[in-house]
């Protein structure tokens, strides 16, 4: 082929995604500039992903052939982009919002290109996303160049959600919750999980999504591994099932939410006494939140409940992450971040107890820190959902 | 969630994919170290994806978290990868392999964990794919290592399929001929392309992929853009459809291949006429393959063709790209490559023509260039195919 990308994804990175103008666009990239200007950064280099999305409300996609918004911190940003992927930028209105496109087509250097734009830059950073390809290849255009991470630079623009992205996340959380709420057709014994996997797929794009992020059907004791997806292990009556889901929204917003359901009584005597040890401490976590706290303070409150009732060494992983254009992005909820949570910043959280070889649970939410508390866009029941067996 | 992934792809990434058993694991880790001292680099460093794949078996996924095979040029191999994505490499046989296993937790710090693995390394070579996130940090934590790219090293292993793999790539060629072989059941005047794409996508997985890697559908004017994935256009008598589709085979081999269909007689009367230069163009660029050729002299044989027939202009992308465990990779065909083919390199021969605003025509074969000339690996009839308007 002559471009690699998930094919059926494109529709939904157009520019007028999730109610982007111009304007909007606009303060973007202005903002965006000013960043990096006060990081003394000379120029911001972003391949396609989700700050791509984020500045130019159209992502792109990307392989070997280099697509780079150059945004210096001064002057006229340009899009670089390989002449035979610019119509996938038609819907990105450039001239009105000042940028220039520079095409580029197979055999001619597209780094050289970069450098070309910019003015013997003494330091540029790069997305996170940026392939070790561009970056290298980009380091040896630009020799008199630090490279640097852009995330510090534009995530103070994107951990903070304005009102048009919260509302698209809400959406997002309200498609989520509506797969959650049919669970029951699909969790019963005698299935696969990786049958069950498949109709919550489809269930994820019928209820609302453009695409299927991920689907983890957990279980017995594959609960008990938090990295576990799905395998063909048939579900079994007793059996405490952790369902993990999320998708993107056509909007380009992400949904990530997860519930733990019983297939009839728990078959292990500890679940539901441990499980209310979870719940309290997800609770404790969510109530943890308001503008103004840090973001370990949060995982701390989680954390805190599980290993007061001596389950500290099961809870595994920190207690979430961002959530936004990406599934995973700033602000981390975890023990040493100290990063102070403002009101419009939204992200998961997601403590679980693992019990190796017998059973796990999980719970998670999407939160958003207010002024003086937390909006929470997950709102299916907390508890255990037993369902017939 | 936990852990970002293409949660149904998993099961198609395990150790014993393509009949691959400890040994072959074992003689491409030591060629891949080989490789590594020959070039001058004291160590690879290799983050999931299909380096990893092909060097343990298992490609992992990641995000945020890193994953990274450290395989030193003289010394000991070791996974270093986050203790909740452990699971997720337990088809991997790291004892018989004689790769270490280290894991981390979230708040330690899994680049100060590699540097600790090398003895003050003065070149590493990182994947084409690892992300500059940890790119960056990596080159951060080891501050008197010049970073270079693995590309270069690897490819001399990858660019050259063995048995198995040429095995593999038949039959994700013979999956992917079988979908084209059915296509008059989904591309019918009245039905959308993104209807048809549907339908495309469902009969890929049917027919003995693992994973949809992509659906073009160009009716029309859209098939002169070879950007273009899919639309709401609706097909009609008389145009002329771009099909180019491909998918991941279960054992992690792609296929890709386009043929180009007319709904009745193309409205256009130059199809025929100009459909007949791009044909003698493909079999021009695959009669030229053979072991001992360059890769641009296959990329000119298929351009002279077009040159000479007045439509060089029309012809706007390289002629093709190496294919594997990657939808791209090495060797590409493209004018300025002077690497000479060797059996056993696999790529794709798919030239195009194409006429702004009225119609366009790729025709895509992968094929491997052998001792004495080539095998094809696509097999559908060449020509237009005229299906019912």
């Amino acid at each position: 082929m002559v471009k690699s990308i998930s094919g059926l994804r494109s529709e939904t990175m157009s520019a007028t995604s999730a109610g982007l103008d111009v304007q909007a666009l606009q303060a973007r990239l202005t903002h965006a500039a000013a960043a990096a200007a006060s990081a003394q950064v000379d120029a911001l280099l972003v391949s396609p992903g989700a700050d791509l999305r984020y500045l130019l409300g159209a992502g792109g996609s990307s392989f070997e052939r280099l697509t780079c918004l150059v945004l210096p911190a001064q002057g006229v940003p340009t899009l670089v982009v390989p002449k035979l992927e610019q119509p996938g930028y038609a819907e990105v209105p450039t001239a009105e919002l000042g940028v220039q496109v520079a095409t580029w087509v197979d055999g001619e250097d597209p780094y050289g290109l970069v450098a070309g734009l910019l003015d013997a830059p003494g330091r540029i950073a790069v997305t996170e996303g940026m392939s070790a390809l561009h970056t290298l290849n980009l380091r040896d255009a630009m020799p008199g160049a630090h490279q640097q991470l852009a995330g510090p630079v534009l995530r103070e623009l994107r951990m903070r959600k304005d009102a048009a992205e919260i509302a698209a996340l809400r959406r997002a959380g309200e498609a989520i919750d509506r797969v959650h709420a049919r669970m029951g057709e699909w969790l019963r014994p005698g299935r696969t999980e990786a049958a069950a996997a498949q109709d919550i797929a489809a269930a994820i794009l019928a209820e609302g999504h453009a695409t299927v992020e991920f689907v983890i059907v957990g279980s017995g004791p594959n609960g008990a591994s938090p990295h576990h997806e799905v395998s063909e292990r048939v579900l079994a009556a007793g059996d405490v099932v952790v369902i993990d889901i999320g998708g993107m929204t056509p909007e380009g917003y992400n949904s990530d939410s997860t519930r733990v359901y019983s297939l009839g009584e728990p078959a292990h005597e500890d679940v539901a006494a441990t499980y209310a040890v979870l719940q309290r401490a997800q609770r404790a976590a969510v109530d943890a939140v308001r503008a103004g706290v840090s973001a370990e303070s949060v995982d701390a409150a989680a954390r805190e409940v599980i290993t007061e009732a001596g389950f500290g060494e099961y809870f595994v992983h920190r207690t979430g992450h961002g959530i936004g254009l990406d599934v995973h992005e700033d602000p981390y909820i975890v023990a040493g971040n100290e990063l102070v949570l403002e009101a419009g910043m939204a992200f998961s959280i997601e403590p679980g107890i693992y019990l190796p070889g017998r059973w796990g649970a999980r719970i998670e939410d999407i939160v958003v820190a207010t002024e003086d508390g937390v909006l929470n866009l997950n709102n299916q029941p907390h508890g255990l959902v037993v369902l017939p067996a």
